[in-house]
């Protein structure tokens, strides 16, 4: 059997088909300048609806349902579920396609048919020769009928009335779809009415093409203007044929480069064109290998779809990738993740890259302030403000550990609220957050141990640091050597990230183990060693004297001696082992060093918040409740973990560690001032010996900074107000000038937080057409939300009363989940995976295509390796040429360039790479379909 | 461009095509008997492997290398990454058939060619008049040269001879291939082999089907007998073109239906008619709906590729479904939830079905003893031990609590084991699982509340009703009541297992909250309030003389009395309260009154248990590690969570509640024997009374039992050796009667652990076909796993030193993921989460498509009411008719009729309904296939 003959018999010769239109005066010449004039008439709106009306019921009863609407995807009307299946792509019988092409060949083709009403294009469509009178008239009422559309559930179960009655439009009822608010304005619309008539004898079969679009009452579910309709009718048949048809038809009129082909067609011959070049570049599923009842889902970015767009409509929907003008050179794997942006183009003056950042910043100035106006702005702020206080109270605490509380919480809180007030407000980059990081605390640490260890006092021995480090900042900012951020690719990046997120986790699994030490758990076998039954302490009191004293005491003195009456007993008291200390009594038995369910229900608290704030973030992804609902909770996943934690710890009223806000403004450490001595009792000499450490520290500074201004910068999050690389470096430098000068802690910009605060502002683009998904839309970017974050900060050492109640194992899940979340984020992690992954069942990833795995679990390895010794290094003794460690990653890198061909490593270590992949197949294939005539002569010499 | 078109021209007259075999002499004559017997001879395999070799390489230095591969699905091997894609579903560009289909048409077609070797197919497809001796000379050369296979990874990258070596053929290479282990026995092969040649001025297409499938060396990767071979070779042309035909050839070739009609062809148009009919049948994604870079994934069951077999092959394949042989009367949505069985007939005599199951499972006894030597047993028998004794330990205990310990956890022990063994023994359905059942408890507590009220002896009385339900249930069995159970749908099986679900969720958090009563948290505010420091416990003796008596104590005391001497109290101690209160002493001090950390850790012990029992079930459907590793991480998560958990509670060592298991041989009850008397110190006419409870009772044990065995015997399970509902009641009856006797705990079968019994039996096929999924091959019915588990119940009587380290919370968390387990399988919880979700994010389920959701909302809204009915009548005082209304379940079901109308009933209610639905689908695919002529007459009527 052979199809595609037998219609094509009728395409040489159409005028003798039987259904040829009598006055085909609508159809234009063939030649002449109205063609010419067709050609730059455009291609109308991108988006057009097309909805499939099916005739239905019995033969007696008829009436027009519609079964089915496109837009980019297909959605169906499951008839007994009486609901719109999801979008799907939709399948079609190859042999429908050939039966509508052979319809199209032999009927009523009109091309820029200039109808006004529904009732003028039903006299156009059946002026066909071959109709009598009477079925002619029959059709026309037929056609005229008023369609039922699904959003009008009330009248479906209801039998219509039998006559079928003359079209009425009625506006008010078509408002009422859905669908309506959802469409872009622009959206023109397209009716395909197919069915059984039984006083047909033949198919009859119609395409109009409307010059001018208008509105046919409720031909179609919404009111839009109607570009196209296509009208399959015929004798009963058995089958669900002439569905298929009407379906093969509106995918047809979804393609859009089918619907600019019927713009410019003169005849109908270009019709059936048309769908031949549609045919040509269809894809074939094999029989048998798609399930009958599977639908496709729409694929993630419909990044094939922009092929069919003729190119002026490519940009708008460019947006999607994630890389606007994203021009990589082809050979350029050796450079940075992106090719050099003009931020980081030399300009070989003394301070040219700085005053080239204020230039470039300065008309954003109050557009920063102004962009921030939106709810989101509020949601971001709470969020970033809690991770901010939760970072300022850890490392406050790990560096009142390290430097034995010269600098402690306070310094910690009016450290970050200055330093990031003052960053925020004249930053190239305002999205960075800057904090405490790990690399500076481990750095500060070896320093504070090598004063101590030669009799230095710590804080001027560290404000000469700082000025050095100030200084070659300052110098790295003249030189413009930020331009050397270019050698950070991803090697670089994911080695720091990864390291900064074991930090992260490694501190909060740290700090809730130092709980179970600072509340011990009771253990019996402990107690059976040293023979003392550990349910008793008393507080024994070495005279009555003291005892005496207690008398006036406060009020827990005062139930004691009731006890004490009780008990006949005069010189034992039940205080608390901390109370009778504090009284100069002593506790006795061993009772008193434990401290019942704290550590354990610490440990419940931890995880709890932990596993809430994971699962409430993940519930995005989830199918309950609409999406406004999920992307809230989602967002503020977080502060409700942090909420639920605080309330589960309030209901049962244990006395757990909770955050200590200092309540007086006074540095922690009893024995300074705030403003340090430029001497102290260091020796004048220090002055010069302190460059050594500080360019060790500048590395460092310059690393930590940088690397998380490229991660911020990069293409993927399509910043409009540009970077600032020397600006914010020389803001770093003049912070740690007045930091170190207030001894208090230094700051960097830091990765998680800073990613954390971009991604709660990312603006996405409502959802129009049914399928797609939304598109990033870019960042908001402003200066206004870090600073009132900064603020906050600043004013939460007055909020202590508010903060107090929060525990602090629930910050150290926070600070658990956000060292988690970072780590999985990296390609890095999801490599590691695969190493534990038999190949059968990895996921298909396109780096998996086109790197062998052997070399991918290489590459996989050296980073593993680098990570460890990265720590290794910062846990050892030789833990001060860390920085110096870190600037090796970048070696090690161009050194992996031995070992790895260009081509895997543009694969490894680029992280657009993917998207420029399926961006570069597709200009391949937009380059064939632009050259059918190649293609056409390839297929010639056979 | 209509590429049709130009192709069918040579189609009309074959003769004239230029590349015309000049003797045809093996192309069998049109007509005579030979056609006859080649229509005979049948389809050959129906696996075919077929690979794609391709001349990859410089011109001068071309070389064969494989690039692809198909059974079912597509693999295509990725050259950069040198690796296999995981298996697709192929999809082509519709063009590529088309060239492919004009290459046949004028190229050479050798059918039922009796060529023995790959030098003798050589020298057959050069034979083409239009190549001249030389060329054909190279091009012999060229298909001689050894191809590359993908398994030789060694030869991969070094560069072959530049001479092309004649060929040689090297099994032992071959056996290498990771595939040829995997192959069904009787696979054959195809190869096709494309590439450009610079010597070649035509494209030359052969296709070659041997007579006799025959090993041709090295041309495909495993030494298979190749039955069909076809070449594509030309010109240099740009364009994967060549490529793109081979894959077509390729996928033709893995259409069983295509290579039938290439069997019985005895023309090289009936090739050409064959890609034709083909074509008519594929599935067509328009340009832009598919991604072209994504790869189908295989679908989930191959549903449809059913339908491309011939139906003698079609039964092979059938067990996949899970439902062989089920044909379900279409009007038959108002019986069972699948046709009544033979089981279920009815005989018409007295102990009729009774004589039947024990005739249909007399010939199995022997088997169902050898059937279970599998090392499968031994996991499934471990895992429902556990299950067992956790559910014995916990229904135990709660029946010793409603019961005042006359039946405690001893008689829970012993009653299972002998119950359960005597069961497995001689029952009619050896995978049930007996032991005590929420409702049959329920009912248990309602008795001995009556008795207890009413001053009976509780023993005697509750003897009588056994009596009476034993008779009552012979009765039953006596007139086959079974066949009954038809009217259990699924609405009455959900709504019984969500109920017993519900019973094991509340018990194990009800336990656990227990648990905090029992080791109570300490809060400080409450002792604020009672005025007293929590720290303290003492423990006061009232007189010295009581205490001195103390002074010859054990160990605890002497250590004690160190303390009294160092603190100068006579009358003092720090005993622990419980022991404080043994020695006559009296404990103060409110820190007596908690006991640190216990029930926090015990908390922690709890979800740790769940959390840890859930993830490793589902671990299954990850892809970390081989798939046997992960089965058996999945099959024993329940016994690896416990083995955690006791872990973590071991290397703590703190005192959690651990498992009590009994010692000693006797009722837990001191003032019973285990003979319970027949009448005691009750009045003789409550023999007669207890008839009217007994009724109640029988229902209760007559839905628990057979609900169970319904779900049991489902169709889906595939059970060979059939059901026994008589049979199984009739042991239910006589176990009652037993353990009346004896007062011991009453067993029905329970559902949720026979069901997981059953699913730690299922035997799965080893996956043979790339892409395949391994079909469900039926469940290991035997008795022998049973028995074992109960025999091992029995002897946890004398295993108690090793059983007694298990922590309670522990078993009550596993308690908790089985109840989550149960409840979560069932549809009724996937239509609770319907309701919560928007209908746009629901998943694309049938049932969506042809039930409209208020429908469904409004069917599981009714479930959910009885549900809350059900456990209101199980909670309140009217709870001695909750039997009654688990009855009223089937009642609801039939009213429900009036409601729903029976097509939406057919989805909601039916268990098989889905996969006949598929069935009915492929059913209406194959019948269209199989009448092509009535197809065409459709056509015709254009």
């Amino acid at each position: 059997m052979t199809p595609p003959e037998q219609e094509l018999e009728y395409l040489g010769d159409p005028e003798t088909s039987p259904l040829r239109h009598p006055g085909s005066s609508h159809s234009p010449p063939h030649l002449g300048p109205s063609e010419q004039g067709r050609k730059q008439r455009g291609v109308g709106s991108p988006y057009l609806f097309i909805q499939l009306n099916e005739l239905l019921g019995s033969p007696q009863n008829q009436e027009w349902r519609e079964t089915g609407r496109w837009m980019l995807f297909e959605e169906k009307l499951d008839l007994q579920a009486r609901r719109w299946s999801s979008p799907h792509v939709p399948t079609l019988s190859l042999s429908s396609v050939w039966e509508l092409r052979a319809l199209l060949t032999t009927g009523l083709v009109l091309l820029d048919c200039p109808v006004q009403s529904l009732s003028e294009l039903t006299e156009q469509v059946t002026r066909v020769e071959s109709l009598n009178p009477e079925v002619r008239e029959r059709l026309k009422l037929v056609l005229l009928q008023r369609p039922q559309h699904h959003m009008q559930p009330m009248c479906w179960s209801s039998p219509l009335p039998s006559s079928p009655s003359p079209f009425v439009p009625h506006p008010i009822h078509q408002l009422q779809s859905p669908l309506w608010q959802k469409l872009p304005p622009e959206t023109e619309a397209a009716a395909v009415l197919v069915g059984e008539l039984d006083f047909l004898t033949q198919r009859l079969g119609v395409f109009v093409h409307l010059s001018k679009p208008v509105v046919l009452g409720t031909l179609t579910e919404v009111p839009l203007p109607i570009r196209f309709v296509c009208i399959i009718l015929g004798p009963p048949a058995l089958g669900k044929g002439y569905h298929e048809m009407g379906r093969a038809a509106a995918v047809l009129l979804s393609d859009q480069l089918f619907r600019c082909s019927v713009c410019q067609a003169s005849s109908p011959q270009d019709l059936v064109s048309a769908v031949d070049v549609f045919l040509e570049e269809v894809m074939v599923l094999p029989p048998g290998g798609g399930d009958l009842t599977e639908r496709i889902p729409p694929s993630k970015c419909l990044s094939i779809l922009h092929k069919r767009l003729p190119l002026q409509l490519q940009e708008s929907k460019d947006s999607c990738n994630g890389n606007v003008n994203s021009k990589r050179d082809r050979h350029g794997y050796e450079h940075a993740p992106q090719a050099v942006s003009k931020e980081l183009q030399r300009t070989g003056r003394l301070f040219g890259g700085l005053v080239q950042d204020i230039r470039r910043k300065a008309p954003w100035y109050l557009s920063d302030f102004l962009d921030a106006l939106d709810v989101q702005s509020f949601s971001a702020i709470l969020y970033i403000y809690l991770a901010t206080i939760t970072n300022a109270i850890t490392f406050g605490g790990l560096l009142g550990d390290a430097t034995d509380n010269i600098q402690g919480v306070l310094e910690s809180f009016l450290g970050t609220a200055v330093a990031g007030s003052i960053f925020c407000f004249f930053a190239g980059q305002p999205l960075t957050i800057l904090s405490s990081t790990g690399p500076v605390l481990v750095f500060e640490r070896i320093l504070f141990a090598f004063s101590r260890n030669h009799g230095l006092d710590y804080l001027p021995f560290r404000l000469w640091v700082g000025i050095w480090v100030a200084f070659f900042c300052l110098v790295l900012v003249a030189t413009e050597a930020s331009v050397l951020v270019r050698y950070f690719t991803r090697f670089t990046e994911e080695g720091f990230c990864a390291l900064i997120s074991l930090i992260f986790i490694y501190d909060a699994i740290g700090k809730m183990l130092s709980l179970t030490e600072a509340y011990p758990i009771y253990r019996p076998g402990l107690s059976e060693d040293t023979g003392f039954d550990p349910y008793g302490c008393l507080c024994y009191f070495p005279d009555t004297k003291g005892n005496m004293s207690l008398w006036k005491g406060q009020s827990p003195e005062n139930k004691d001696a009731a006890l004490r009456m009780v008990l006949g007993l005069a010189n034992v008291s039940l205080l608390s082992p901390p109370e009778c200390a504090l009284q100069g009594g002593q506790p006795r038995g061993l009772g008193c060093h434990f401290v019942p369910d704290i550590a354990f229900f610490s440990l419940l608290l931890f995880f709890a918040t932990f596993l809430c704030a994971t699962i409430l973030k993940n519930f995005k992804s989830s199918h309950f409740f609409p999406s406004k609902v999920r992307k809230v909770i989602s967002d503020f996943s977080t502060v409700l973990a942090i909420l639920l934690g605080c309330g589960l710890d309030a209901s049962l009223g244990l006395s757990t560690p909770k955050l200590i806000v200092p309540s007086e403004f006074k540095p922690t450490h009893p024995g300074r001032r705030w403003l340090v001595p430029l001497f102290g009792a260091n020796p004048w000499w220090l002055c010069l010996a302190t460059a050594l450490p500080a360019l060790l520290m500048s590395i460092l500074v310059f690393m930590d900074q940088q690397i998380t201004a490229v991660i911020l910068n990069r293409k993927e999050y399509q910043l409009q107000k540009g970077a600032g690389f020397h600006l914010d470096l020389f803001w770093v430098a003049m912070l740690m000038l007045m930091t170190s000068a207030f001894g208090l802690p230094w700051y960097v910009s830091t990765t998680v937080i800073s990613l954390a605060h971009m991604d709660s502002l990312r603006r996405e683009s409502e959802t129009c057409v049914p399928g797609e998904l939304p598109h990033f839309l870019g960042i908001r970017e402003q200066r206004l939300t870090g600073l009132v974050v900064f603020i906050l900060t600043g004013l939460s050492i007055f909020l202590a009363p508010g903060l107090k109640f929060i525990p602090m194992p629930v910050l150290y899940g926070i600070f658990f989940y956000m060292g988690m979340a970072a780590l999985s984020s990296t390609q890095f992690s999801e490599r590691v995976k695969l190493l534990l992954m038999p190949a059968k069942h990895q996921p298909d990833l396109l780096l998996l295509r086109h790197v062998p795995l052997s070399r991918i679990h290489l590459f996989t390895t050296v980073q593993l390796i680098c990570l460890g010794l990265l720590w290794a290094v910062k846990s050892t003794a030789a833990a001060i040429v860390f920085p110096l460690m870190l600037l090796g990653l970048v070696g090690i890198r161009k050194a992996l360039e031995w070992v790895f061909s260009p081509q895997e490593l543009s694969w490894l270590d680029d992280p657009v790479r993917e998207e420029n992949e399926k961006k570069v197949q597709e200009e391949k294939v937009l380059e064939l379909e632009f050259n059918p005539r190649r293609n056409n002569s390839e297929h010639g010499s056979l």
